[in-house]
């Protein structure tokens, strides 16, 4: 049924279409303009929001609110006309709808409540983790439609924490005036896999080669296209890897074609994609179509669910140019405000293609929350309000986020999970999110643990010694005292007196190559760390009149006998630069 | 009443007693022993809290319910003796009671969503701050005996955010065995301002020499002894510089008295400190009684209201030591888990004076939410439920701290504040919190704004242009595109021919001495914020063979039009270091 009012040029309907990410085989469409380049301007919240068409053309409706569970008596919200002539208390009085009240939906109502924006949530679960902080929580199904169309009348504005909504009703809603953001026309596209595959192709997005297959000829014809394995997925209703099923040669094309539940169920084939990297970049949307990308992350997951994000990833600055130049031109093909995850494949040949996109905050951007200056859940908020957008970029140099998911079914898998939960809490700089989920189930994702520190090196250190990984404890028993620096290892033969001495008195050390000219970052991340990983001298080695800064510990931390954690410093000596 | 129970040596009844900072003066204590420097240690939520044994002697009350809000359906927890044997869901079951539902309390609240900690608060008005973010709100007064009893019968532990509360119930509360943390001895100590200082004076920390005075004669007498300006306080319920008043001299006195309320208040007098700037420190102490301090801040206040807070302050390493210290000694002698914030005065010769200190959360330190690896609300929480303490440093470099305060009554002034926060919104690094308070009145604590950046400089300015004061709009208007830096004045005379070119071709740019060796931190945040900045050239000069390092914009941001706020970079010259 929802296929009914598909539109996008009928290509999705035409069975055996191969479409590849190869310019000379997609076709040719002009992508859109780019967004204006001026800054990103405020909407006040009455410019920018419409007035709820449902509210004033049925107003009578609004105090009709059986499904409504326990903070219905909260519903006291006026969306009268004369709301556009009274000041607006706060930073706006947009009452924001969220279709789904999972963890996301939990995170926007975390994001909401610093900034005094009202969340609504539809979520057919009573319990569900964004309940008890939203400002109303609707019990009932984000794709039934009078449930969704009941909802919409109590919203200023209506967006998604999950794509697996009733996008008909969201259309529909449109039409009588609605404000969706992003719009339904977005939600549409996303929601079917295979119908995003088209709607990228068609924008010139480079993605692996992809068709759809209807029988098991289709399917075979599929495999000697693109070879094995083969990759058959199913259009819907697919997410952390349900959906997927990988046919490794044509024998087990059947098998993997049953394991989705059939070709009735609307499957296509993606060609393999011999990634060495998955990465991902949120961007983001304001109504004015700003967009705003945020750094490019390495996402690991583990049986196709995310596991571990480090942002930033660790790849050139071509390769992060190149992720983001293809995040921008996906977005920018899709309508509405908000923040959206573009997933991408690096290949061992340096090529990006998209994997996905999702049309809201997505588990890749979680460590915004403590490592950008605008956390995505705030950025999605200011967008769908008709803020102005957050700046997106890092505020700590480093963040590594690693998702706590169910280990085992109910008590037991509590029990692990607070186990790692005791660890993460020890470690500095970890941040412990906790989703509140009433049932334990293996590969839920229960909560995560943020880690934000110095440098890459550093936060991968201590989520080693979260998840109790080699390395970690014995490392811990040797930890370097002295730390003997240099510009160059031409410095190397002068220096490896110290180290010779050292080794006499039995001292543990460490040796290091930092230049502050060639690399000043590593320098600054290596005097900044010093103190904390529990250097007490650092004997720094350098040709010719270079002088390498004082490591100084930060004053404030010595009195309890704890070291600084990122100590600052400044050099006192007075004599010329070079 | 309250003061029936006083058992601080029988000292605060002695009036005219003269206390002084000066160790000479000063009562010889021997200050308690510093806490064990073992690593903090983690307390499982079943060994550090104890039953609660109100409940355990009468469970049957638990169902009577009749001040709770509209959230009292939620009331289902179960302080079973069973708990014990249960694993513990997420970081912790243990119910946190909060006397108090403010601006501090709806923090609390916000830091306890993300752990899925349940906070209850007290508080006497319906939509108090906290009250929609609490898992419960408790409609009633913290100051009135039969509510505080009520309430702590429905927490795992009681905890305050305003010291103002019935401390005798408290004491009552503990000896049946209620978990309070702080201990109540400390809020008893802390709501008295004359006893705080009988008590800091006795543990030997400096502080303003002080008085009680009971009379006209008393008040002349202190005069006579502190000479003028002298200041005149309330012992008790004074915050926000109410309960302050300053007599400029004799004639003054009668004044000051009335206008504190007279005599029978309860007044004493502080010899005027002679402050160059007021500091504060958050001191976190766990169950275990370890000790962590945050940086050291400056405050700013306008009228007597915290107006402005720096961090870290820009004082020398020898003040921000003592300044620890002074706070690290002051918290170790009050008893009891959670944050507490020293108030110092810091006077022209370097000394530290103890202003006052409060045993909760505190406008000097709502910085940490975005600038430290803990907030000051986390940590407190983590604290009192027995969560081993977080790490307190900054995760940026600097942070300033704006107060939204009301600026007119009613919708004038609700209008004022939504202009700055505008204003803040399109400001890098700028974090608005409004705490929904439905009333505006002038002075009042609507909301802060939080910069955080890579400089106090840099975060200055953007404070500077949300205020738009001076200087902000007119520097925009000439942004320089080039910037001019050397490592060292030596270098001018070569330089100065590329600042006269420019000036020929009418290029804005700016000169800068910036050295990778004597202020590497300096070169750091200029090449980092460049391109942010404007600065689309950087001609950089060094004598000999010394390198800068190039300025690279971080490439996911090229792509939007938008430059990056925190580039990294690296040298590509692979010549010597020096």
């Amino acid at each position: 049924m929802l296929n009914q009012s598909l539109t996008i040029n009928g290509a999705a309907t035409n069975t055996d279409s191969i479409f590849s990410f190869n310019p000379c085989l997609a076709p040719r469409i002009t992508p859109p303009p780019p967004p204006p380049t001026t800054p990103s301007f405020f909407f006040s919240m009455n410019q920018s929001t419409k007035q709820n068409p449902l509210l004033s053309s049925s107003s009578s409706l609004k105090h009709t609110t059986p499904v409504f569970a326990s903070q219905a008596s909260r519903v006291t919200h006026e969306t009268s006309p004369s709301k556009d002539d009274e000041p607006v208390h706060g930073l706006s009085e947009v009452i924001v709808g969220v279709l789904g009240g999972g963890q996301l939906g939990r995170m926007l109502c975390q994001a909401a409540s610093q900034m005094a924006i009202k969340v609504m949530v539809l979520d057919p679960l009573e319990n569900c983790p964004a309940s008890a902080l939203s400002y109303h929580h609707m019990v009932g199904s984000f794709d039934d439609s009078a449930t969704v169309r009941e909802f919409a009348k109590r919203c200023d504005v209506l967006t998604v924490e999950i794509e697996h909504v009733d996008v008909a009703t969201m259309e529909m809603l449109e039409q009588q005036g609605v404000d969706c953001q992003p719009k339904a026309s977005t939600i549409r596209i996303i929601q079917d896999k295979y119908l995003q595959k088209v709607h990228f192709s068609r924008h010139a997005i480079p993605l692996p080669e992809f068709m759809q297959i209807g029988d098991l000829e289709g399917a075979k014809r599929a495999g000697e296209l693109f070879g094995y394995p083969l990759m058959i997925k199913s259009k819907r209703l697919a997410y952390d890897g349900r959906g997927n099923a990988v046919a490794h040669n044509e024998e087990e094309l059947s098998l993997a074609v049953a394991a989705l539940g059939g070709f009735d169920r609307g499957l296509y084939v993606e060609k393999w994609a011999p990634f060495v990297k998955e990465l991902a970049v949120i961007v983001a949307r304001g109504r004015d179509n700003s967009i705003l990308c945020y750094p490019v992350v390495e996402t690991i997951h583990k049986e196709n669910i995310c596991h571990i994000v480090r942002a930033p990833a660790n790849v050139s600055w071509d390769i992060r140019k190149h992720a983001t130049d293809v995040a921008y031109k996906a977005v920018s093909s899709l309508e509405g405000a908000g923040v959206f995850a573009v997933e991408l494949f690096l290949t061992g040949d340096g090529q990006i293609l998209l994997n996905e996109v999702a049309p809201r905050p997505h588990n890749s951007g979680h460590h915004t929350i403590e490592s950008c200056y605008t956390s995505q859940f705030e950025q999605h908020l200011r967008a769908v309000v008709g803020l102005p957008l957050g700046e997106p970029s890092m505020k700590t140099p480093a963040a590594v986020m690693y998702n706590i998911l169910g280990e085992d079914e109910g008590e037991p898998g509590f029990i692990l999970a607070h186990q790692l939960i005791r660890r993460a809490l020890s470690i500095p700089g970890a941040t412990v999110h906790w989703y509140d989920k009433p049932e334990m189930r293996k590969q839920r994702k229960m909560g995560h643990v943020t880690i934000v520190g110095p440098s890459m090196g550093d936060v991968e250190e201590r989520l080693k010694s979260i998840l109790k990984e080699e390395g970690s404890d014995c490392k811990a028993a040797v930890t370097p005292r002295v730390g003997i620096i240099m510009g160059s290892d031409s410095d190397l033969p002068v220096m490896k007196d110290a180290a010779r001495i050292l080794n006499m008195f039995g001292v543990p050390y460490e040796v290091k190559i930092v230049s502050a000219h060639r690399t000043p970052e590593m320098m600054f991340s290596y005097a900044s760390s010093a103190l904390e990983r529990g250097i007490q001298i650092i004997v720094a080695g350098a040709g010719g009149a270079a002088h390498l800064p004082d490591a100084k510990g930060c004053s404030s931390c010595d009195s309890c006998n704890k070291q600084c954690y990122q100590c600052r410093f400044a050099c006192s000596k007075d004599d010329g630069d070079s």
